[in-house]
């Protein structure tokens, strides 16, 4: 085994600043694993660092390697480490929960009061290898393809949504149609909902690809698309709303739409407070969850078994391939939004 | 029996205008029942009809006779009525849901898309008799005290938004100290709640009855509210907040001081859209539920047995009484908050 | 109209005993109506009534026609039934509920204690025209198949057990293949369960049609079934267990198989009481559920969505038509076993 | 400190065979603490270790100091343990989970695959100081009694049980009044159940416990049982059955008594197969739970409120006290079944 890697390093506090070099490959501490990375994807967030925006500033400290998504092999265990094995085919959880506060004792995990990240609080994926807690990794299916393994950690917050909502036999709004609404759009089509109704915005090339993942209607959430809605419903409304826009629009359009004791799912964030009818909400006896990346584990279980189910179609999302090299030329494309997924594979 | 009855009447589309006298008694209609009435009381809902604000101005046409919390005695069935019986103690659901929507057909009557109201609706109870339909008609254990009785609708918003919170052992803040939130708070005492915080605004009287009422915590909303919270919890914040307040600040203020993956459960009514922090609601994995009316009927099977535990000291709340003669001079004191529940006991 | 109509008659209190003849065409009461039948289909009780079997002798009084499963057009209204139309494309729930029991007031009208059953304890669908009450009748989209249309009351009880297990990326053994485990089976496969291993008896026709419908496994319940599905489960056994077999050995096995936490779902009857290792629930954390009729009427909108869907497809099921000049050759088809479902298309 | 402490040792595998004696203080592993006992107390399985039963034989490796029930102040902290302190007053989780398995990572860590056991498996509290866990240790509130703070291992079998029956407003009758059958009594009481109904078989002295803790009524397990029950709920059968007496019997009992849709919690352990009417269960749509230990810790958080709150009295079931030294006479106490808890104070 080399001494280095390549690894993309964002190197000062500032908009950019990331080059591809070599640096020393990472030891894992007596509870990590040291994992060779096969491939890895770009999320929104890595997006919001490149860009050193008012969130990244307050909170991201470089020199830092990005990435939280990949799948890739185990290459060293700690000298703690028991369970699993040199070379397993693992991906990870990217949120490292403190495992000793109360919502971490109480299956809360994913909301930890102490929870750090990968790929922004300590060194990520998208390099040639990187440590993660023993914890946090997955052993994914041996006929799990790469791909598909590289976006677990966004699809299971699409899954962690879906299933949330309970969705067979239901009609679904999705307002947001950026890689996790259309994973969650692909979702729904997969597990039997009955009508799915997909909310973009401005964004042609994404509600393209929602008419590819199967929706049963696209639509662009401007003033008519609450009668829009109401009308392709019978007047009822939808069972259940799923938010992955972050748009205070979407939300006061959620209300409306929304039938009676149904309920609306929140994954988006929103840049300020938001107004809406409440009123209206109560009334309904409507309820609003909070979505918050992934239960640990259980998401990660009901994802696997879904994968393998076969049934849902995620191929149109995998649009973009590049090699580790040309890192900016491939957050450019994410920041275009001309794309849905957007991959690092790996030389072998 | 007689022909006529007394009863208070509003008689025009305007404040006040409420004249007790004598009225023909009604006809229950084939699925309906005439219900002698021995005790009745007062709603907040009640004062907006009588103070005749927007809402009612836009929904009641006078004359109306008011009133939809009793208790009294069947005294004719409708010629369809089987299952009851003349003479039976009983009190009733105040919606009339339809019984044919998608809603009344999965259990979600309490949300029925063409609901009425007794009292607002068509005549309720602030008479000596008023017909109900037969399917909305509760039959009261023979030992529960009229005075419970009687408050049954109110309390059973509070029953229904406690059992929602599922709070044996838990932390739990109440904003609004009306009648329902009194309710609330003694219910949550009689269920084994760790901790209740009745936070209240100005009214100095209604903040003396929770303390009667056993709450661990009584607090003003104000400026220091989410820190004195913080501190009573260690840091925490509460497991979760009902709130039968209608103020924006208090929605505010329960998502500062909600614990990640807790609950809010509203049953309070908004002048105005509701601007808060979504994405806090979002990041700490928090729902929020909106409770409206009663479930039909578990509530009331709920309710019925939580009474008879014996656990829940109601008696506090009731404060006042008066013959019905002095119907205006109880709407007054109804109006001043300076009370807890007003009632109309009925002569024998 | 004409006065008379074809129906199968069963006369007797005696096996067989049914003829097909013309009779009145029944006139419905006030709160029902009256349906032309386009279809209706053998259930296994009508069997046991055919074979006039010990609970048939204990419940049924001849002369009655039989059949609960149909679709239809409604062709007359009673006096008091409003919101449905003369010509409406229909199904119902064969099961009515007093709707007045503590169970039909808390969502439980499936357990309903004073139920009757259409084709059982009234005259059913094995005939040109039935009566049923409007509260019971299920309005069908207009693009559903009227074979699909018509076994929605056993598709019902499917759809039921299988939302009750909450399958989506689930591990699934289905014990038992009559029409309702093999519509269970189809429904797992259509909601992204990640495996169903389906298991027969004896019968290799149903076990062939159990491949058709794409189980994962199928396996023949024996001695070494336990083994089996432990080694295709890595040791870990299966999530949920459905049960459609009525065996007591399956249950016996169920235990056995089914992995900690996790869940039985029973549909099945059987002859006498069974015997098991209770102990071993306990330990394993593991939960049983009764599982009777279908939900009033969350379970047939959940049906009618998951229909719409097009992700179940249930054709294989469908094996034989007949006439319903032929009844008692259909009936003879249902006793072999040798078949999915026996339908009785009626001529336009 | 000193090196060796007082134990009471079980020094072979045969019954009886404890003997207390001086042996060395244990030293805590990295992830371990020590803890100075302060209480201690003895459960049924401490019990059949003593007596050597079949299940002790095939599982217990003598010597072992038992006991897993006690409260007590941290002495020591391993070198990898962050986040207690010493002096910290505790108490510990007797099961030992993996962490590593899919039950332990899906929340139900209750039902590990590889638990170990407290006073079981290693040894227990019945001794001046122990080793466990950090992870299983419970940081109990300062005001929380020893007595109270020693029995919160079975008090959290009680605990998860009655949360899992939501108990508020219901009616529910409780098999087998050991310790753990009248602290769930207590709870039920404490937590606003409508009615409670405890049901004793032969022990006289517990039927009267049940009385001192408020049941509704205390009945005896005989052949007029289920008519009894039926006639006190005037026929509708309870809301909701909890099983703590193994007993074959209780559980056909049960399935007679428990109202449609109710539910059966079944904590007890039997000797053998328990043969009871399924089809009765599933046409009443009931279901049955299997209880094992505590949820970690979710169960551990709810009793630390619920005893918090102080509607839940158990003084009636603290019976006996014994110095350590007294060990042989205690478990005598113990199997004579004439007692509620007995347990072992420490001198301080």
């Amino acid at each position: 085994m080399p001494a280095t890697m390549k690894a993309a390093v964002k190197l000062k506090p500032a908009p950019k600043s990331t080059e591809v070099k070599r640096v020393p490959i990472p030891t894992p501490r007596p509870d990590e694993v040291l994992i060779r990375v096969r491939i890895s994807s770009i999320c929104g967030t890595d997006v919001h660092i490149y860009d050193w925006d008012a969130w990244a500033a307050a909170r991201i400290k470089p020199p830092l390697i990005q990435g939280h998504e990949f799948a890739g092999e185990i290459e060293r265990l700690g000298s703690n480490v028991s369970g699993l094995e040199k070379g397993a085919y693992v991906s990870a959880e990217g949120h490292i929960a403190c495992g000793r506060c109360k919502m971490c004792r109480t299956g809360n995990a994913h909301v930890c009061q102490s929870v750090s990240i990968i790929g922004a609080d300590r060194d990520g994926a998208f390099a040639e290898y990187l440590t993660a807690p023993a914890s946090n990794v997955i052993i994914n299916d041996d006929d799990l393809p790469l791909e598909l393994a590289t976006i677990q950690d966004p699809l299971g917050n699409a899954v962690y949504t879906v299933m949330n909502a309970n969705v067979p036999g239901k009609t679904v709004a999705i307002f947001g149609l950026g890689p996790i609404g259309l994973m969650a759009l692909a979702l729904c089509r997969g597990l039997a909902a009955r009508t799915v109704i997909a909310i973009g915005h401005r964004n042609e090339y994404r509600m393209s690809l929602a008419k590819k993942l199967r929706a049963h209607h696209v639509l662009r959430s401007n003033e008519s698309l609450v009668e829009e809605v109401m009308e392709l419903t019978s007047g009822e409304g939808v069972d259940e709303v799923l938010d992955f826009s972050g748009s205070a629009e979407a939300i006061q359009q959620a209300i409306k739409i929304v039938r009676h004791a149904g309920g609306i799912h929140v994954l988006g964030l929103f840049s300020k407070p938001v107004s809406f009818d409440l009123s209206a909400m109560v009334t309904k006896g409507v309820s609003i969850h909070g979505i918050h990346g992934r239960l640990m584990y259980r998401t990660w279980y009901d994802m696997g078994g879904i994968l393998k189910s076969g049934n849902v179609d995620l191929k149109p999302i995998f649009t973009h391939k590049f090699p580790l090299d040309d890192y900016n030329e491939a957050m450019e494309v994410m920041r275009s939004g001309n794309c849905g997924k957007v991959a690092f594979p790996m030389e072998a």
